[in-house]
C-alpha cells in the first residue's frame, strides 16, 4: 500500500487515551472505588451506552440537550448517556418489581458530553457512582452513611488530607423563602458562591443589583458568616432567627446527619458542615455533599452529590427517594496526574520479568507457571535481544523484579532475583523468592 | 405531573441490561478473565469508544460498514467503535515511539453493532482482547503461550473440559494456492465447514458445483480426512503429497506452536489440531484458535484469534505483526448463564449482612467498620421494617452470613451468626466471625 493512502492515526480532541503505565495508575484508582464501595455491599450496575433519545431525555433541557450525543439509527432516534443517574431513574421504574429496596447500587461507566473541549475537560468520562434508593422512603441514616463510603474511597486512594463538606438543602431553600428570594435563589447562590474570589464588598453590590433588599441581605450575610466547630454551627443554626417550618427541618437532618457521621466513625477533623454547598438547585432537596482535597482545593470537589426525593418521577408514579454520590474519575485522574498526587498505587502489571539467558527455555515457562499460581504475576521476556534490549524493556515497564535464568540457574536450582528499584541482586531459592516479592 | 405525561422507561432491543444478580456473576467473570491477562503480564489499554470514521473505517468495508453506528457532531464525521482491533492498530502506530516492543496489551470494552437483533446476539457486546505486538519481528514461542493464557482464562472460569483448537492459515493457502483455487477459497472453506452437517456427499456435489476439479477435490477430503493425535496430524502433514512452500511452512510453524504449547505445560487433552479452522480470509496469516466447551460446542468458539503479519498496515509503514485473542463476553456470559452453566462465581457483593434489634445502632456500626478493615463486605440493614423483611432482603440478595444484634448482643459480646445457605445459627466472638466467614 502506497504511503500517501494512509490514514492518519489519531484520537479526537476531549477524549482521554493513555499511555500503558498511566492507564495502570488510571485502572488502580477505578479498583480502588469499587472496592470500596463492594465493601459496603453496593450491587453493580451496567446500562447501555445508547439508550432511546425520549427516555434519556425525558427530565433533559437546556445545557444538557445541547451537548447530547444524538443520533438516528433506523427508525430509532438515540442518544449517549450524559451521566450515569438518569440510566439509574431508568432502570429502578423498569425493573421495580424485581429490585429489593433499599437498593444500593454502584456503577462505574463511562458518559458522553459533548462540551467544549478544554485543559483537564473531557467528552467521553468515567464515573463512579453509589446510590441507595428507597421504596417510598429512605431513613436519613443513609444520608449520615454516604460519607463513610466517601472517607474508606478516598483513604483507600491514598490521601490523607480532605474535607467532605455538607449541608442541606432545606436550610438554603427554607431562608431563600422566607426572604421571598426562591424566584432568584439561583443567582443568589451564584453570587455567595463567589465571595471568596470577590470579597464581601462586591457580593454586597451583585446583590443589591439582583434587587435583593438589604434586609434580606443582612440576613443572607449573617446566615453565611456562621463559623465554628460542627457543633457550634449547628447551635448557631438553631438559634438563628427565622420562622421557616423547611429551615428548621433542614436544621434538624444536618444535625442528625453530623452525628450519624460521628456514630460511623469517620474522623471529625474529615468533615464539616459548609452552608454555601448548594450543588444542582432543581434536583438536590436535602443533604448535599462536595468533598475537597485540603491541599489542592483547586481542583474543586472530588466527590459530590446528595439526596433527592423522587429520582424517577419521570417514568414511574412510584416516590424514589435516594441518596447518592459520583466521582468524574476522568477529570479527577487527569488533574492528580498533572500534579504527581498519585500514591498507593502500583506502577506495573507484572511483579516479575523473567529472562530466559539459554535457548532452552522450559525452565523458565517452568518458573514461571509455578509463580503464576501463586499469584505472582509473571511475564517471559520471549524476543531475541541484547541483554541491554532486555533490561530496558524491564525498566520502562516499571516491573519490580527480574529473574536471569541460564545454565547455572537450571542446574542449580537457585535463582537470581533483581530489585530493579534498589538494584539489589539476590540469589534464592523458589520460595524464598516468593516470600520476597510477596512482601516488597 | 400527571400519569400520561411519564415516559416508558424501556431499553433498547439488542442491547444487554441485567438484574443485580445476573449482574454480579458477569462481573466476576469479567474480572477472571482480567485476573488471568494481567497474571501473564499484559497491560491494559482503554481507547475512545468514539472514534473519527476515516480512521475507525481506514480498513471496513461490506458488512462491517453497514452495522456501523455513525453519526455527525458538530463538523466531525463519528463512528462507534465495532471491535478492538482497530483501536489498537491505531494506538499503536499513533503511539509507536511511546511504546516497547512486543507491547503486549489487554483491552476489556464495549463495542457496537448494528446487527439484526436475534436472541444471544448483541448490538452492545463486551469484547476481553488480548494481543502480542512485535516491532517488525515477532518469534512464534508467542503463539503458542496464548494458548496457555486461554487455558489459565477457562480454567479459571470454572472450566474443566474444552479444546483449544489450532490451525495454520499457511496450510490452508498452501493447499489452496497448490490446487488453483486461492481465488475460490472462501466459498471452498464454507462448503467444508459444513461436513459435519451435510455429510461428504452433499460436500462432494457442492464441490464440483462450485468447479473445484474431481482431482482436487480428492486432494481436499484426504486432506480433511487426516485424524489422529497431534503428532500423528502433523506426522501425517508431513508425509502429505503436496510441494507447496507455504503448506511446508504452515506445517513447520504449526509443529512448533503444538510443541510450545507443551512446554507451557498445557494438558494435551486440552488442545488440538483441527485443520478446518480457517476464522476471518483475509486476516490472519498463520497461526489460527478457536476454543470450544466440550459438552456445549452448539454454543460456538468461546474465544478466538489467531497471528497476522501486519497490524497497522492503513495508519503506518512500520511492519507490526502480532498474534491475539478475543472473548465475546456478553454473548458467552448470556449462553452461560441461560443454561445454568456459570460456576465457580460468587453470587453476593455483601459477605455480612448487618441486622440491628435495636434503636442503639452504634455498635452495629463499629462492628461493620472493623469487619471491613478485615476485607469483609458487609452492608448493615437500616430501614424499619419486621424481621421477616429484613431477612427476605438478605435471601434476595443472596448475602450468605447475616448477623443479627440486639441488646445481649452488645453486652455479651458474643455475636450470632447465621449462615443462610445452611440455615446454620452459631454463637461467635468477632474474631471466630472473621474465621468463619473468610473460611467460608
Amino acid at each position: 500500500m502506497e504511503n500517501n493512502l494512509k490514514v492518519k492515526p489519531r484520537t479526537l480532541s476531549g477524549f482521554m487515551e493513555l499511555l500503558p503505565n498511566d492507564q495502570i495508575l488510571f485502572n488502580e484508582m477505578l479498583k480502588k472505588i469499587q472496592e470500596s464501595y463492594e465493601m459496603f455491599g453496593f450491587l453493580p450496575l451496567d446500562t447501555p451506552v445508547i439508550e432511546m433519545s425520549e427516555v434519556l431525555l425525558a427530565k433533559a433541557g437546556g445545557e444538557t440537550e445541547k451537548q447530547i450525543y444524538r443520533f438516528n439509527k433506523g427508525d430509532n432516534d438515540l442518544a449517549l448517556r450524559f451521566d450515569l443517574t438518569v440510566p439509574l431513574a431508568k432502570y429502578v421504574a423498569q425493573y421495580y418489581n424485581d429490585l429489593v429496596f433499599p437498593f444500593r447500587r454502584f456503577q462505574i461507566g463511562k458518559v458522553y458530553r459533548g462540551e467544549r473541549p478544554q485543559k483537564g475537560r473531557f467528552r467521553e468520562f468515567y464515573q463512579c457512582d453509589i446510590d441507595i434508593i428507597g421504596d417510598g422512603e429512605l431513613s436519613i441514616i443513609n444520608d449520615a452513611e454516604i460519607p463513610s463510603v466517601i472517607y474508606t474511597t478516598f483513604k483507600s486512594l491514598g490521601f490523607d488530607s480532605f474535607t467532605i463538606c455538607i449541608n442541606n438543602r432545606k436550610i438554603l431553600n427554607g431562608l431563600f423563602e422566607e426572604l421571598n428570594l426562591a424566584s432568584c435563589s439561583i443567582d443568589v447562590m451564584r453570587i455567595i458562591d463567589k465571595i471568596d474570589k470577590i470579597g464581601s464588598q462586591a457580593v454586597e453590590k451583585e446583590m443589591l443589583e439582583l434587587g435583593v433588599s438589604v434586609e434580606a441581605l443582612e440576613k443572607i450575610l449573617e446566615f453565611i458568616s456562621i463559623t465554628g466547630t460542627n457543633d457550634e454551627k449547628i447551635s448557631k443554626l438553631k438559634n438563628f432567627k427565622i420562622n421557616n417550618e423547611l429551615f428548621i427541618k433542614g436544621v434538624n437532618e444536618l444535625e442528625q446527619v453530623v452525628n450519624g457521621i460521628r456514630r460511623f466513625e469517620v474522623p471529625e477533623s474529615y468533615f464539616c458542615i459548609d452552608l454555601k454547598i448548594a450543588r444542582g438547585l432543581d434536583y438536590y432537596t436535602g443533604t448535599v455533599y462536595e468533598t475537597f482535597l485540603n491541599e489542592h482545593k483547586n481542583i474543586g470537589s472530588v466527590c459530590s452529590g446528595g439526596r433527592y426525593d423522587n429520582l424517577a418521577e419521570f417514568y414511574t408514579d412510584k416516590q424514589l427517594p435516594g441518596v447518592g454520590i459520583s466521582i468524574g474519575l476522568t477529570r479527577l485522574f487527569y488533574q492528580l496526574n498533572e500534579k504527581n498526587l498519585i500514591n498507593n498505587c502500583k506502577k506495573s502489571i507484572a511483579d516479575i520479568l523473567i529472562i530466559p539467558m539459554t535457548e532452552e527455555i522450559d525452565s523458565c515457562l517452568n518458573i514461571a507457571t509455578k509463580l503464576r499460581s501463586f499469584g505472582i504475576k509473571t511475564e517471559v521476556y520471549f524476543a531475541n535481544k541484547k541483554m541491554k534490549a532486555k533490561m530496558k524493556y524491564a525498566n520502562k515497564l516499571q516491573i519490580p523484579y527480574v529473574i536471569i535464568i541460564g545454565d547455572e540457574e537450571i542446574s542449580t536450582g537457585r535463582l537470581s532475583l533483581k530489585n530493579m528499584i534498589t538494584g539489589e541482586q539476590s540469589t534464592l531459592n523458589f520460595e524464598e523468592i516468593i516470600v520476597k516479592v510477596k512482601n516488597g
